[in-house]
């Protein structure tokens, strides 16, 4: 397992947990929780934790057949009571909701932004997210979790043959946290007491070479202007910067393996 | 029905339809289109045509009662042949897809975010917005046309007495454009054939003001970097505010009387 | 756009909005109105404004495949705001409502009584019917409208060599109307006023040679007897006829091209 | 059980079971066959078998609360193998088909057009008409066994307070049967391989007095001339002449007990 | 139709309907009561009557391909009225409840313990037990209903040639009884009224060679020790080797084609 | 952590994991694991790892109101990937399957054996079971990991107030395990591999007096006699008691304030 807890270089307004503004939650990793998915991943972003499993299968959907090419998709759930109060499951009400699908094809969205197709060959691998427990950031983590299963099943995927030893199916890293207002100050990585106080909400995923993938703000009470959407993007690349180590740490000597030089 | 050919300042590259990388489509709002809404307006931003609708009813859905505040939500949809192919209908599948859930909502909260929802009192809009012909940018049209729809419901809201004469429920406009980056250049308004094509397509969602509602930016092929993200905002702010312009001409004396100051 | 004034030879009882018993709405056919489908009209009756669209493709259902013979089939549906009052839509229901199942069945029957499915090959064609305003008769404006949106599809087809250039696949028009008994007096043609305060209502579907494809009549209020039938009758053949001289006018030379000499 | 073997005028044509054209198939009702619900009866035209109960409950659907009227509606549905080759259950498919939409609908209206709503009181009455066992017009079978138990749960609802001793809910009886024509005979009462070469086919609901309450005329092949359609409307009222009267020999004293003078 | 009324050798205690504790219902079944079914059966345990039939056709699920095995499964459901007040349908709800779930799988594994899947040959064969009235025990007469459509299906197969003539598909027989701890003493069968007061409740599948197949125990009011499971299996047992009886008497010659020597 | 070898008395046979046929596999509780819930437990039955969360709410369903009574239910599911092999999420489905349905109703019998729901008041409890890895016997760890969240959600239902500091809510503890017959000799708490060979299987929930929750026997192979299922039975009886040794240990004094004496 890999727990870090991160550090700060500002200071001055301190959060309902003792944060400053710029710092992560304490992070955890537990590569390879399940022993039954080819890659899997606990990941804590303080009280948030969300199991990651990734599924490889030999084939791809029908759409894609014959094109040389594989496929990666995600696909998140809640349990009903990761939450403080009971929500009734999806499979009960016989529906998906919004908010789930949403969710979902942004994981999946994500991940194959750092992802080479036409190196995975004629395979699919489903990523499945699901939230053990919710304090805010669950997307951001599952996409972060997501990754590190993501790279143990390509190198189960290369073991067993799937894939090429030769290939590199990783192009980078991908890692994703949440920022916002809140009273005017932006901050980093909110959990929910803030989150449902935020003015601004983004959630921003980001390769390790720095570079987005997805840019996702809301200004859930007062729109915002051009230099707070500045300020949360600092934020955003400083705490994903972080998150990138902590998933290269975790995948060690592994990553070197699926990855592209 | 208000008609725009919008102009544009920037030369050189010449797309596809003939326009400059920072010019709208034709925008088009016929106002008033159904005679069965309490607010209506077709939309079209070149061949892309959305009839939204607005639907007035007294009272708010349980969650929201004896809070005095009122609540604004949206449903988008598509007809099965708006599209260059047949699509099945959500409603023989008997579940709506994620695209659907997920501009829905992203609707819902463009038009919450300029909507004093105390000032609405306690009422109900759902804005309908169905594309009946579709050429890309189909939810930023829907949201610049819903917005038209929304004021002529307050106005209706007003003069039925379900709203009190002296409220001024809006806090604003709020319009919305798509921009993107097609080659290696950004391009403002895509219409399908350059939004297959895009890199990196985002939805931006602007007030009146000039400030931002939503941003939503996604890598599709390659990831973007701060550079190309702050080309595409300032495309949106530009486009945005030509349709607010628009928007305040299709209103004329309508707008003054349900919005603030 | 075709635009017609229906005129009457029956004068004595007058209507609501004007009209004598035996005397149609204004009809209009914007034929062509979608630039997506194959084939496709915009058809108003009074304010029922129901948009058609046809969408060919090649290839059959599998339970007819290599029987040499296409198939014909309609969906029809309402927006959730076009009629007086919001209704929820069936996708979010995640059902079909019973009225909707039984509009679309008797659409694709009725479509499919004046195609010759052999002449049509092995080709697939829907009609989509799209209630945009309703204001009573919109199965029957539906009908109207789907034959004008068939035949440009047939057309279509031709052209694109999916059906023998030879083959005439259509061996006659097809029209439908509403009748029905309101104070005693049979009348044709109702709009919604009227349809809630018919004693019988009645749909009729007619070829453009004068023969019935379906009868529908139902006492909504009292039973009625052989007279009254007779008399309801009268006016859908007379009001079919009068439908399908605009049928023929709208298409025009187009309907030369695909319907049995 | 009253079980009748009817008699017929018209010679000529033999039919594959020997009828003449204007002869209904052995007509059995056995009344009271469930002990369960407040009417009931198993009725049988030739091999078509349909179990119909009727239910009471006191109260009206919340639409129709404090309007001092009742409310009764059916619901149709076929055994999975009523039919010489196996259908899927409804229920395992989670939805309800077209065909058993329309036939619900055609038997809840049916019946309506005989029950004063308002002498009822605030009374539902669901009428549930399971196919047992299906060799053609399932659904005259079902409206004609249905009123036999609509008729004994009124009486049960007279017996149990729930409908006043003086009141007379029942207008009239109502019977239906199957008309078509089949190599270009009018024929009555089709089983199903009757109905499956027929050119037209036609449903119609009688009441006892002689008239029409639903006429469901469709063209399977070939369109239908004038002629035609009164050839088959004459069988229609014999035979539904006929079935009135098994009805009321069926109902005996107990008609008279909840039947208008 | 086999109809028989169980003797008794205990005595003392005397239920409502006048049975000693060891006793069954009047037992009836109705062989072949549908036409259309390859094997049928109307089973009655006292007041409760069930319709089984069984559907033979020829392949197997896509699972079982090539495997030279064929497949039987059931399906059970209750019509609407079957009970003492009406429920509404699983089809109405657009899903399956939890004891319909569990029924039909129970019945299918019954059926399938004494079937040589095997000797079967690639075919499947559908068992759908339709409850028609309900008074306790529907399950159990399902099993022991299904068993005698299970076998003349089965000589039906044989005589189409789907089965060869050789194969002996049936194992042994099968039969179910309720059994319960009603007032502390255990009886056997049980109708709905005491059902409803067992404190301990427990369906039990045998074999005509007295081995089980299913004994499903459950405490309803107060656990249960292992004298009373004691007492339950003795009277279990009594009452399955005369439901075996019965349908040995039921089926005769048939029985012999098509049950392993 | 509560976590168990437990001892085995018998030798001979020694199974693929090492244990004797009457030895349970290695037992953990991890009380609290979720932060969220009223109770919750993570329960291990060697690899099988589920779950147990209590979510505790004032009131009662509608059907049971003001009858001075709570509600207990529970509600199980399993990850996507718990399994060897992916299977897809029954809320993408769109329905719950059998196997889900009916091991939710059992847990939820379970626990109401073993709670006085008198003495809960009118408050629901609801238990959710969550499979997040699964190696057989999960319906058993559930059970047995469900009693310990009970226990705790009961305690704090006493600390706010919901239930009366002087009420003992559990008259009893409840543990469950599989037992099944393997190459003919029984063996207790079967893991995947043995489960999917067992000619017999049965789960057995037992309270901590050791009396008979429910006795679930199916023969999947052949059917067993009466001497195999007492000797599976004594098995049942053996391991429930460890499991409840060690439900006790760990709940320690909480136990005793929420348990009748």
């Amino acid at each position: 397992m890999t727990s870090v807890e991160p550090s700060s270089a500002a200071p001055a307004i301190v959060r309902a947990d003792g944060r400053s503004p710029d710092q992560l939650r304490p992070i955890s990793i537990t590569r390879g929780w399940s022993n039954q998915a080819e890659g899997s991943a606990l990941i804590e972003f303080g009280n948030t934790r969300v199991l990651c499993t990734a599924s490889v299968t030999a084939g791809v959907p029908r759409w894609l057949k014959g094109e040389g090419r594989g496929w990666v998709t995600a696909e998140y759930a809640m349990l009903p009571r990761a939450t403080n109060t009971r929500s009734d499951r999806e499979s009960v009400k016989g529906k998906i909701g919004g908010r789930t699908h949403e969710i979902s094809r942004l994981i999946g969205r994500s991940l194959r932004s750092i992802i080479d197709l036409k190196a995975l060959g004629e395979n699919t691998i489903v990523l499945d997210c699901d939230v053990l427990q919710a304090d805010g950031g669950t997307r951001t983590a599952a996409i972060t979790g997501a990754y590190v299963a993501l790279a143990d099943a390509l190198r189960w995927a290369k073991d067993n043959k799937l894939v090429a030893r030769s290939a590199s199916p990783l192009t980078d890293t991908v890692a994703a946290v949440s920022v916002g207002i809140i009273d005017g100050a932006p901050m980093l990585d909110l959990p929910y007491v803030e989150d449902v106080r935020a003015e601004t909400d983004m959630n921003v995923v980001v390769t390790g070479s720095g570079q987005f993938v997805e840019v996702q703000g809301t200004a859930e009470g007062a729109p915002f202007d051009r230099d707070e959407l500045n300020a949360l993007l600092d934020l955003a690349l400083a705490g994903t910067a972080q998150l990138a180590q902590i998933q290269r740490d975790t995948l060690a000597g592994t990553l070197a393996e699926v990855i592209r030089g």
